[in-house]
């Protein structure tokens, strides 16, 4: 942990530097997995899967049966949990929905935008030593309520050819049950550009490894969409006098535990609390279980002091943090002033965990500064948003004119002359 | 032009393709570019307006007088006509604004999302015989509306070192002053990296030449937000026996001037429609300046009939248009099974020319099949919606359990700790 009492404005810049991750070395490597996808299809897909996964597969696509029997492998519990999960994100995400206002501009000329779903989704879900069946709510859910016709889930397959059963029964919960037993790069190729198991989409969504990663910027660039560009996840906290140092030094530790890239920052303007955070953090990393991580990502994270809260609220504009907790005695004040961040958790009980798991916003955000010119996910990013316009004969009288002139002097002749035509044929009768 | 007979479905994919464009060759040219102006800055810039431009440049900044005295070189009329179009333009965008909807998901947890303003946009206007004032309108109110800080414009000068009067004066009429006389792919750059003239911005919005169009994909891998991919401007129309063919023929015919790379297509449901369409074409491509450009354009263009016109709103889903003319007896009708479009025009009197110009809709649209997953232009381009959350203590004790459960099932201890430490509190206090 670097600590830092009242750093000067000249050296935020630097501070606010994100670490560079080299990703060219990978790309060849990941273009070799998608050329092949394209060109074998599923028989690359096994393959790969008995390359990287160590697993045979029967088959890519999850069974009806396999997809039945995960509700029996979930403890009742947790379902509990993840149906009160799935009801707040859909209360949420449902609000989202564009009303279609219709705009009359001027007399007889309107204007109005409609929602219509991206017809084709992928859902990359990934593996690993526990199941993310928190992504797949977040992805999920927004897809249902935008009405994507087809969503299309891969998730990679397990050393004995299973997905984790809470995936399954996630999924199920969510209506969605076009799963595949395919991970990594060759996931995103399968999605991409179809084979003869898995259907190709139109837009890929999902965290992943760099494989991962590396194989959205490629498909990307052939035309297919992505929900947002990556990179480590990040937290920064604002605190001050009476803030509790034990919340403040719990939210820092779960954002470490994500990896060990995560990257960690608290700001505050009383120099002393950070001496009490970190004896806070000591306390809690010895009870928990990613410790090895942990450490590694809080090597490099940042405490630091500065005058005000508002230098602290300046500092976060400028850094763009992903996840950004003000744990102050007057949050509010803060948030009006919050300019670029992914999501916001306003006081003492607003904790990220909450936002990743249950209250209803999208974990899905922009990390590495993208909260500059990004979005998180949300609706939006299920749905294009189609302009319509329809102009009466009165409208057009009206407006006609301006269209004439204007194209007139943009040298565009047949431009102005689709208006002439009509404008002629109203007159004469 | 290509006429097609009820062609089956098994050919539609392939008349829905859209030319390739190879853009390969340019990376490199526009890669040295791009790192010159990253090297060199302004020096660079100025060596590349007398290269491109053919002009010696005494400043890259167009000054205060310039702008102040293209108020005098504009014609009243045209002023009238651009204040109209402004108007418009202003209402329906702002229309767009975000509602801050407060959600309470469940007892005392309250989600929403603001938008704030992307603060430094670049608008980039292409050069060329014709000044597009009107691209001026489309990029400058939103970015104006959602509150953009710093708004940058480049657009190549004339040999003469200047940039036409009604890009100056429309500019000036939005508030925009920070205008650079820089083109082609140098001015992405400037706009991306910044100089000692140009400042840096987060986000580059226009169109452009293909250096242009390259050297944003380019500046986009390097974490500079773009608008939307580029490509070939498009309309498809449909059309029944009971359409005007004369207003037909002038909306292919304005869509076919726009380059000799413009995609046009007539889709009807009835045959006969098609030949009173390509005599009208005849009569009005003789009285257009620029029929080269449209005889080009043309001799790609489609003009396919189709058994129903449900057939033909099929066709122009799978084809993904950038813009739509629904000029049928009842275009309602097909217009709510519009799935993929950029821009939708609906009736007899909604030619594309008012959406490019005056109605109020944006005339900046996906491209190149690009309207299955992206929208248009919009105040969404400008700003970003952050999530907020705020939980009271009562609200996380009723949600707290959930988000244990779920992140002990995710293996995430230090994120469940989070809340336990909260609840813990709670409970002793």
């Amino acid at each position: 942990m670097r600590i830092l009492i009242c750093p000067p404005r000249e050296i935020w810049d630097n501070l606010c530097e994100r670490p560079v991750i080299k990703r060219e070395d990978l790309e060849n490597s990941v273009r070799v997995i998608i050329n092949s996808v394209k060109k074998n299809g599923d028989k690359a897909l096994l393959k790969y899967s008995e390359e990287f996964d160590k697993v045979n597969l029967p088959n890519l696509k999850v069974t009806a049966g396999e997809i039945l029997n995960s509700e029996n492998s979930v403890p009742d519990e947790l379902k509990g949990a993840i149906k009160i999960a799935k009801s707040n994100i859909t209360k949420f995400h449902s609000s989202q929905l564009l009303s279609e206002e219709i705009i009359e501009t001027t007399m007889g000329v309107r204007c109005w935008r409609k929602s219509v779903a991206i017809e084709k989704v992928g859902l990359y879900i990934p593996g690993g030593s526990a199941p993310l069946f928190s992504t797949i709510l977040m992805l999920g859910i927004p897809a249902i309520i935008a009405g994507c016709n087809e969503i299309v889930l891969c998730s990679p397959p397990d050393k004995t050819g299973c997905i984790n059963p809470v995936l399954l029964y996630t999924a199920k919960l969510l209506g969605i049950n076009n799963i595949f037993k395919i991970g990594g790069a060759q996931a995103i190729a399968a999605m991409a550009f179809g084979t003869e198991s898995v259907p190709a989409v139109y837009k890929i969504f999902g965290p992943g490894n760099q494989f991962v990663t590396k194989a959205k910027e490629c498909i990307q660039q052939e035309g297919i969409a992505i929900d947002m560009p990556a990179g480590p996840s990040e937290v920064l906290v604002i605190a001050d006098a009476n803030s509790n140092p034990e919340f403040i030094a719990a939210d820092l530790l779960s954002q470490a535990e994500h990896g060990s890239d995560s990257q960690v920052i608290l700001l505050t303007d009383n120099t002393d609390f950070i001496g009490l955070v970190r004896e806070e953090i000591e306390k809690q990393l010895s009870l928990l279980p990613r410790r090895g991580i942990i450490e590694t990502s809080l090597s490099g994270s940042l405490l630091i002091s500065l005058p005000t809260l508002d230098d602290c609220i300046d500092f976060s504009n400028q850094y763009a943090p992903e996840h950004l907790i003000i744990n102050t005695a007057e949050p509010q004040k803060l948030a009006v002033k919050v300019r670029n961040a992914g999501s916001v958790f306003l006081g003492a009980y607003s904790c990220e965990s909450a936002g990743d798991y249950a209250s209803g916003t999208n974990h899905t955000l922009p990390t590495n500064g993208f909260a500059r010119t990004y979005s998180g996910l949300s609706l939006d990013s299920f749905v294009k948003k189609i302009s319509f316009q329809e102009i009466t004969r009165e409208g057009l009288s009206g407006l006609g004119p301006t269209i004439e002139i204007m194209a007139g002097a943009e040298s565009l002749e047949a431009h102005k002359n689709a208006v002439t035509v009509r404008l002629k044929s109203i007159k004469n009768g």
